[in-house]
C-alpha cells in the first residue's frame, strides 16, 4: 500500500510556463520520503543513530503540467530492496481528476554518517525497508 | 485572530549550518498567505478575475534557528490597511516549544493584471481585508 | 564538443548533510541549458516564436557529494535525437579535481506554446539541434 | 565602492506571474554576500576557523518585476558596522537600463560556531569589515 502526502500548487512553485517547475518536483518527492522515514523509522532519530539514505539516482517521467491550485497526490511504496540498494517509486496524480503528473524512481543507499560509506543491506534493514513496500 | 498553518521542517530546507535557511522562511510565510487568500478571497479565482497581490516591502526578523525535525507554527494576520498597500504580521514559532524564531512584516499592493498599475485600496477591497485583521 | 558552465557551491545550496542538495543540481542543469538556448537558439526569442522546450523525462546518477566553495564543471552536449524527441547529456565534475560528481540524461520535446503540443522534429528543428552534439 | 555581481534571469526563477520570485531574490544577495565574504575574508576558510555570519535582519524594497533575459547588477557594500552587527546595502538594478529592481539592508552578526553565540564586533573584525564599506 503507497503512502500518500497531498501537496497543493502554490504560485511560488510555478515557472515561466505557469507550470510547476520540473526541479520542484523533487522537492515533492523528497518531502514524501521525509514523511515516510519519519513514520516507520522514526526520524530524525534515525539520523542521530549514524545512518543516512543518499540517493544515487532518480529517473522521473513529467506526464503533464500542474497549475496553480491543483492538489497533487504523490503515492509512494518501495518497489525493489537489492543487496546494496532500494528504490521507492513515486505517482504524482492531480488528486481531483486521477492525472497522471510524473512518476519516478528513486534509487538510494544507506550510509553511516561517520565514514561516509555505503553499507550492505541486510537483515535488520531489509526488514524494516520491507514495512514500505 | 492569526490564521495558522504548520510546517515541518525537512533535510532540504536546510543549509550549510544545519539550519532552516534564511531564504526558505519566505516560501514558509508565502505558503500562509496562499492559504489565506485561498480561504478569504478565493484564489486562485480571484486572481483569475484579474487581481494579484505583490509585495513591495520584507522586513523579517530571524530570532532563532530551527532544525530537523521541528515543527514550525506560522501565525498570520492583517496588522495594517492604508489607503495603498496593506500589511501582513507573520510570526513563526516552535509549535512544541513557543520559542520564537521569526517575525515579518509583508507589505503588499493590489494590481490590476493587465495593466500592472496598483489600485487604490478602496471599500470592497477594504471590506475583505478587514476579514483578515 | 561540450558547452560548459562553472557554478560555485554556496551555503544555500548544502541541505542537513552539508552537501549539495539533490534537488538543486536540477537547477544546475536548467542553468546549463538556458546558456545553450540562448546562445544556439537566441532565447529568450525564440520562446517568443511560441517554442519551448518541455522536459519529459530526468535520469540523473549522483556520484559523489559536493561541498562548499566547490567549483563545479557542467559539460553539455546533444547526445540524441530522435523523431519526436532529443536527449542532452550533462556531466558534472569538480573542476578542480576532475572528481565526477552527478550525470544527467535529460529527454525533452519541443511544444507550441499555443497549443501546448509537442511538434515532430523535422529538419528546420534537427539542423538547430545538430549544432548542440 | 560596491562589489558587483551579475544574474541573469532564468525560467526557473519566476512564478506565476512570469516574474523573478521575490523568494529568489534573497538567493542572490546570498550569493553576492558569498562571493564578498570569499574575496576579503577566505571564506570557506574563515568559516573553518570557527566564525560565522547569522543574519538576524533582511529588510528588502521590491521596486520593479525583473523578466527572463534580464540581466540583474547587484551592487553590494557595508553600510553600518555597529558594536554587535552590521549591515550590508544592496542595490539591484537592470544592468542593461539602469531600472531599479530591488533594494535591501541585510543586517548580521557574528558567531561562534562552537558556541553558537555572538561576539563583540571589536577591532580585527572591525578592520576586516571596514574593507567593505
Amino acid at each position: 500500500m503507497p503512502d500518500i502526502i497531498h501537496i497543493k500548487v502554490r504560485g511560488y512553485h510555478l515557472d515561466v510556463y505557469g507550470h510547476v517547475n520540473n526541479t520542484r518536483y523533487l522537492e515533492f518527492l523528497e518531502e514524501a520520503r521525509w514523511t515516510i522515514k519519519e513514520k516507520y523509522f522514526d526520524f530524525p532519530q534515525t539520523h542521530d543513530e549514524g545512518f543516512g539514505f543518499v540517493v544515487v539516482n532518480t529517473n522521473i517521467n513529467y506526464r503533464h503540467y500542474a497549475e496553480l491550485g491543483d492538489v497533487l497526490e504523490i503515492r509512494t511504496h518501495l518497489s525493489r530492496i537489492g543487496a546494496k540498494s532500494a528504490t521507492f517509486k513515486h505517482e504524482i496524480v492531480n488528486a481531483a481528476t486521477e492525472q497522471p503528473i510524473a512518476d519516478a524512481e528513486v534509487t538510494f543507499v544507506i550510509i553511516e554518517l561517520n565514514s561516509g560509506k555505503a553499507i550492505p543491506i541486510e537483515k535488520k534493514w531489509r526488514d524494516r525497508l520491507e514495512l514500505l513496500k
